[in-house]
């Protein structure tokens, strides 16, 4: 029997293609974490909270359909995303210079095409103290929880 | 109130640290698909399917917890992957060299650094024509269908 590839095709595949200098095609490097001005959620977190950080994201901008989405995270020297843990899940992936993750008491050394596997509940902090920025992908489920964040004076 | 980390770590992370040369600490290079001897499934696939391909699977392997999988697939000149559908979605980054990937009936060249969100159901099949290895990050999530294999004269 004949198989369709109209029949096939109920959602968009998406292609995005990389234009050289950590930079992709329509997409923009945007803000870490948007902070509305009146915001008055469980979900505390403050502009202090993280620092020197923009994010592309690639797969999972408005109209994408997908259950999972890929990101680009490039943190410039001095730079921190928060301190925070939640129950979803992070696959992060090394490109660009090197950076630090922080995992619960550890700390790492992420390089290019590292891969790391951050489970549920863990507190992480990504960070960079090096000249180059540290850039690295990362992946997470669409469907996801908020992080909480974590006073690293609250850490016993 | 204080958070104890040890408290926060239910399931372990797990970091796979990158060798160069497209290989990764404690990942093997496999078969692109183990095909049981005596296999008798619905699944059809032969040898035949697919060629010149290796898996290094980098998250998703015996013992890991997480629910999405992290693979490194490498194509040799003149190698391609099975041509099939199914209901798991695909994240693509291209990595090593440049290669085709045929989605439904369009074919686009996936090069590094570029993304592609494969969306369920789509006729797929990745292949590489060219001197370099085509190589190429695919993230899954580990619940998943199997792919249905189809025959190029299939499609209607």
């Amino acid at each position: 029997m004949g198989v369709s590839t109209d029949q096939m095709v109920a959602r968009p595949c998406k292609l995005v293609r990389y234009k050289g200098g950590y930079l992709w095609r329509s997409v923009k490097r945007e803000r870490y974490k948007q902070v509305p001005i009146n915001k008055k959620s469980a979900h505390k977190e403050s502009p202090q909270d993280w620092a020197l950080i923009v994010r592309n994201v690639l797969i999972g901008q408005e109209g994408d359909t997908g259950s999972m989405h890929l990101r680009y995270f490039e943190i410039s020297k001095g730079g921190y995303s928060s301190l925070e843990y939640h129950n979803h899940e992070h696959i992060v992936i090394g490109v660009r210079g090197k950076g630090t993750v922080r995992l619960a008491n550890r700390k790492i050394t992420l390089r290019p095409f590292d891969a790391l596997y951050i489970a549920p509940r863990t507190i992480h902090q990504l960070s960079n103290r090096y000249d180059e920025p540290f850039g690295f992908f990362c992946i997470v489920k669409a469907k996801r929880d908020k992080p909480k964040i974590v006073s690293p004076t609250d850490i016993t």
